[in-house]
């Protein structure tokens, strides 16, 4: 086995060392994300790694429970887990320790998440979770800041060629109950949607067959998906969806006209527990970056809790995505140089790496370090390049 | 129960949500220690929070076994244990991962540690650890990098006060070996020393009393210190940590003359795995803030593995001793406001704070968010104090 898998397998699988330029990396990027948030108002907040069970897979949390760890706590006698997912824990604290708090509230956060497996797509079983979440608000001047808020942090961290999906994962489901489907047909339709199985679309759908198929075959570019929407009848009950991606779209185009919006009319999957607009965040070729929209906090169900939206940011795709900002210089200080001449390279930006004992060539020694550079000292006490 | 113990009690013991204010303000600090640190040439490092149990509390990690929850992996049906400390796992990645790293190798780090009892002193049970470690470096000016990095970070995050008190813990058991007394004997002359129990060093210490009894009369001051150790007569075995203090102390003077330090002749508790020069860092008033020392990365025992140093800080001391920075000037803009013009504010340094709907009185409204500052907009676009 060769030196790096034994070293690799010294970790559970799914679970890695993060070695200096990646952590560097990553560290910076976080950094960046929360200074854009907190521009805009978002308060950090940072809930424990650990809760008891009971509170932390209840609610919205309960859709991770089988990826959870679980631990006894001897203190307490009771079942604590592992979090798997921050946002249910921003969401108790917005309606337990800040439920006094003027509305809207905003808060962002930054932390590690556990899972018991990874996925195909996520092998990692650990990693850094970073979002937002915007409580109190219905208004689509809501729906539009924290897309507008993801887009502009992840320019911010050089993210190139950005594109943000839109969808309303309520839309088909009052569409289908409003024709009067039942809910094991709207179950099945919703399997074909997430196929773009038209052929299944046309044979479960019934009366809404037409209209779902209109739906999928609008779905892409922003301007010609709305279009084809603004022509189709709607019933009732999706109407109010209908005017959401519109109002929406209008704020972002007035916000960022250059930035590319597709629509998928009928998307479900991955937003099963979404009650309203909702969007995914690409970059091209490196795939999805993040994911958000409206839900309900403090309570399971659309119509109880308190209105929010919010979204999280997956770093490992990110990271992909963001080219490292170049590290700063490296300066070999040898043996003997005084503090006072190292502090002063420190502060016109250079990283001084010092000798511990004197060497016979301090470019060479330099070069074994990594350090680009060296402080000719005592000499002439110039910066030098190692050639 | 008032609101906010009964939010507190949604958690386990020992664990928190850290709430906005005081988020920021440990993510300020955090950062700005990174970069102090990255300035000298560490590099971040972040392993996981979960490692094979076996690995994780071997060797150094050991001391920490009954302090740390342990997991079921179902992947490879092998225990794993949650960190307890940091450390073990930068020494474990520097011995392994990075063990063809060019030495001396400088790594630092920042994380959170888990652990199943909170101290009478330190009750929480989950925290932030950061730190640094050096390895592969035997000379005294190792040792003054590490104390001289800890003070220069503390006094970059504004910590006051900063003493630093230097011991070598392996001192004492040289001298009672080189003056022939048996391991029993050293056993409980410690707890005597740790207990600064004299009339019980003077029973106990049989040919070491009174060299015992010099070596706890001379702590404090360093200079003081330094000057009644050059005095006494030390056993062969001992020479050579009293050099050792000699040589870190002058370092340190050269360095940083106005340091204020101290020196315990007799200090152990606390050291119980470190083989050298050691030291503890406090804020008068605010107490410890975090200990280093000389320690074996990789293998357990004082002769085998690679030779290290380093510190750890504890970021909860360290908070209260640190007044948190001015937070930016938060401004309210009103509904309507264009993107640009709250971009604009943005990149002047304020926190922009978006009125989701129109009001009547948009200074008030400023106030409710707790902005002290409002967009006159569409007006006179001027920032306006709330009044």
């Amino acid at each position: 086995m060769p030196a790096d898998a034994l070293s690799s397998a010294l970790l559970p699988a799914g679970l890695h060392d993060v070695l200096p330029s990646e952590a560097a990396h990553e560290a910076a990027a976080v950094e960046r994300l929360l200074a854009e948030f907190a521009a805009q108002g978002y308060r950090r907040v940072d809930p424990p790694l650990v809760e008891f069970e009971e509170n932390l897979l209840s609610g919205p949390g309960a859709a991770m429970s089988k990826q959870t760890f679980r631990l006894m706590d001897p203190h307490s006698q009771r079942m604590m887990a592992v979090r798997a997912d921050i946002t249910p824990q921003i969401a108790r604290i917005a309606t337990t320790r800040l439920k006094n708090e003027a509305r809207p509230l905003r808060l962002c956060y930054a932390g590690q998440v556990l899972r018991v497996k990874g996925s195909q797509l996520r092998p990692e079983r650990q990693f850094t979770q970073v979002g937002v979440e915007l409580l109190g608000a219905l208004a689509a001047e809501a729906d539009a800041e924290v897309v507008l808020l993801a887009v502009q942090a992840l320019t911010a961290i050089g993210v190139p060629h950005l594109s943000v999906d839109l969808c309303v994962p309520t839309m088909v489901s009052r569409i289908c109950a409003g024709l009067g489907l039942g809910e094991d047909d709207i179950r099945r339709l919703r399997a074909a949607l997430d196929r773009k199985d038209a052929a299944a679309v046309a044979a479960v759908g019934g009366p809404a067959a037409a209209l779902l198929e209109s739906l999928m075959s609008a779905s892409g570019p922003a301007d010609r998906a709305m279009q084809a929407l603004a022509a189709l009848p709607l019933p009732e009950g999706a109407e109010k969806d209908r005017r959401r991606l519109t109002d929406t779209l209008a704020l972002l185009r007035a916000a960022m006209p250059g930035l590319t919006v597709t629509i998928d009319l009928v998307e479900h999957r991955g937003f099963e527990y979404q009650t309203g607009l909702s969007f995914t965040l690409f970059s091209r070729g490196a795939g999805e970056l993040g994911q958000g929209g409206r839900y309900r906090a403090g309570a399971q169900g659309e119509e109880r809790g308190e209105p929010a939206t919010g979204f999280t940011l997956y770093m490992d795709t990110l990271l992909r995505a963001v080219p490292p900002s170049p590290a700063a210089g490296r300066v070999y200080v040898p043996h003997g140089t005084s503090w006072e001449s190292a502090r002063k390279l420190r502060a016109d930006g250079w990283v001084t790496v010092a000798g511990l004992a004197p060497v016979a060539d301090a470019a060479a020694e330099a070069r074994r370090l990594q350090c680009g550079h060296w402080l000719d000292w005592p000499a002439g006490g110039d910066v030098k390049p190692v050639g």
